[in-house]
């Protein structure tokens, strides 16, 4: 239950408590996204549940699309490096199907939900926003980093080729849903990212 | 001005009818598109500028990104074969550049309000719909079937590979939106659709 007002009786602590207090919000933030769906995310929904005032999250978080953001790299935060599975191809199968698996829950539902807003004009400016920037790039640089040290001959990609992947790991969610099956990881992973990203001519 | 009420008036003669109602229509959706976006779009508005019922409207196009959808192909649908250039990059350029150019007017909208609508639940299903399947495809399998008289060394490219370019170019409007520039549309033929249709190990 929430106590109404509380937010105003307390003494200014902000430093400790904005990081605790955040914490709470993003933390509401997912569960909603998780049992409800985007649609139950309302900045009502959010202070009730996290037990904090509306003012302190618009503070932080304007819109709903910058919730769902925060939401979703608090989700990626949580994640480990990409498993090590001794080829890049394995490196790469191994990490795209973890990263297909996150978006059958509330990481999914945030990209959707966002998405859609976003891409509303009067809400988002009419332009899809990145969920995941600083989960999808560092990552594979780290897997292609792995396989230079291996010895396996990979390039180093431009910014186009390295998020290719992810594009259309994130095109197929959006077109298809979760869950995704293993044949469209392998896809992604053999006829597209492996092809860009090793060097046969070299 | 539309005069209510005429569709009932007049005798039923669907079939020539119906061919030039639908094009009154999609005109008018075109229109509102162009004039005023995705927003305006309501079959109120496309029923009063095409001086048609809106029963009429809803009953070939039940929803508005249906209506969109349609519109889509039709501005499609009026687009001739892919310039032949004399080979494959410039063939690959300048018709990426066209249907680049594409989402710079009302294709660009029904995209835009299209993909919002589709991802929001209790309208679109909460997934992305194709609006320009019939398109991206056939004309990749031109382009490359010419390229091969030619004697350029082409892959028979799987489903994926043959719509990577497309999937690429479509995610960079709805991030970034259009006008798109000469850079994008030469980083998608240079380093991602010319290294996955050409065959250097052949």
């Amino acid at each position: 239950m929430t106590t109404p007002g509380r937010e105003h009786r307390l003494p200014p602590r902000p430093r400790r408590r904005g990081a605790a207090l955040e914490d709470a919000i993003l933390d509401a933030v997912i569960e909603i996204l998780d049992e409800s769906g985007y649609g139950e995310l309302t900045f009502e929904a959010v202070a009730q549940r996290a037990g904090a005032g509306k003012a302190s999250i618009y503070r932080r978080w304007p819109t709903r699309v910058d919730l769902a953001r925060a939401a979703a790299q608090r989700l990626l935060g949580e994640e480990a490096a990409p498993p090590d599975t001794g080829s890049l191809r394995g490196d790469l199968r191994a990490w795209i199907r973890l990263t297909a698996d996150l978006l059958t829950g509330p990481l999914g539902e945030a990209l959707r939900g966002a998405s859609a807003e976003a891409l509303t004009p009067t809400h988002g400016g009419g332009r899809l926003s990145s969920l995941s920037s600083g989960w999808f790039g560092p990552n594979i640089d780290v897997i292609l980093d792995r396989a230079r040290q291996r010895g396996e001959s990979v390039v180093q990609p431009s910014a186009l080729v390295r998020s290719t992947p992810a594009t259309l790991l994130r095109f197929h969610f959006l077109t298809h849903g979760a869950p995704i099956d293993d044949e469209i990881i392998d896809g992604i992973v053999d006829e597209v990212a492996l092809p860009l990203f090793t060097s046969p001519r070299a």
